[in-house]
């Protein structure tokens, strides 16, 4: 068992957290696209399509939707955002613990998003968790 | 008014169809990055994140995961596949009603998948839906 996933989410390691709740935790890819990129994770483990239960994928996808929302929002100024899920490794899923992808995107951001696919860092991860963080609160204030 | 997706819905534009249901609609995408590449739609029109219900999104990403599981178990033979929800124009959605794609993928496939983003073509889209759609009704009879 050294699920890397699941060692965030019982706090074994590291990861700046954007969203939690008793069932689903939130934090920034550590080797992000874009600026903001977030994955949200259900706390119990499971694998892929296969063996997740389409109400847990249902959570992630309505979690996902505030955090792209947030962004929006947000001093990220995001115009939209890509939200994915990849099952499998043939689909590129590289850690074996279901999550979902929220990449914010900006108009006219397609050659940095590239970039982003190779380079894979943020200069100020501390600093974004503490937008999408502030955003996430304001959405709630606002509903 | 011309949303293509609402004319596919309404029976106005062709398309190769794989799952329908009261409020949904899936079809194959007209230019396929993969074998088996696959839009759910909404039948009721939202554009993006911003308009579209929470339980909406659940009911789309709980129909792409059928169709990824019948994809794997049909002739198909897909090893995963990617799930996504392009969320405005930055995020490269082309057509302005929300849609969720579901993309077969297969170990190995890397470099089809990087030829099939330039051609997107299927020589016989009408087998590849037969083939879905019969996979989609196993799945309901092993339930």
């Amino acid at each position: 068992m050294s699920c890397v996933f699941c060692a965030i989410v019982g706090g074994d390691a590291p990861a700046v957290r954007i969203y939690e709740d008793d069932d689903y935790l939130a934090f920034l890819d550590i080797r992000p696209i874009v600026r903001g990129h977030t994955l949200v994770v259900p706390k119990k483990h499971t694998v892929d399509l296969t063996d997740t239960p389409p109400s847990t994928l249902a959570d992630l996808i309505r979690i996902g939707q505030r955090i792209g929302l947030a962004a929006r929002d947000s001093e990220l100024k995001a115009d939209g955002c890509n939200i994915a899920v990849n099952d499998g490794k043939a689909a590129f899923q590289s850690v074996f613990h279901i999550h979902l992808h929220v990449a914010p995107r900006h108009a006219g951001d397609k050659l940095s998003f590239a970039k982003g696919l190779v380079i894979r860092r943020d200069p100020d991860r501390e600093a974004t968790g503490r937008i999408l963080r502030d955003a996430l609160a304001e959405l709630d204030v606002k509903e």
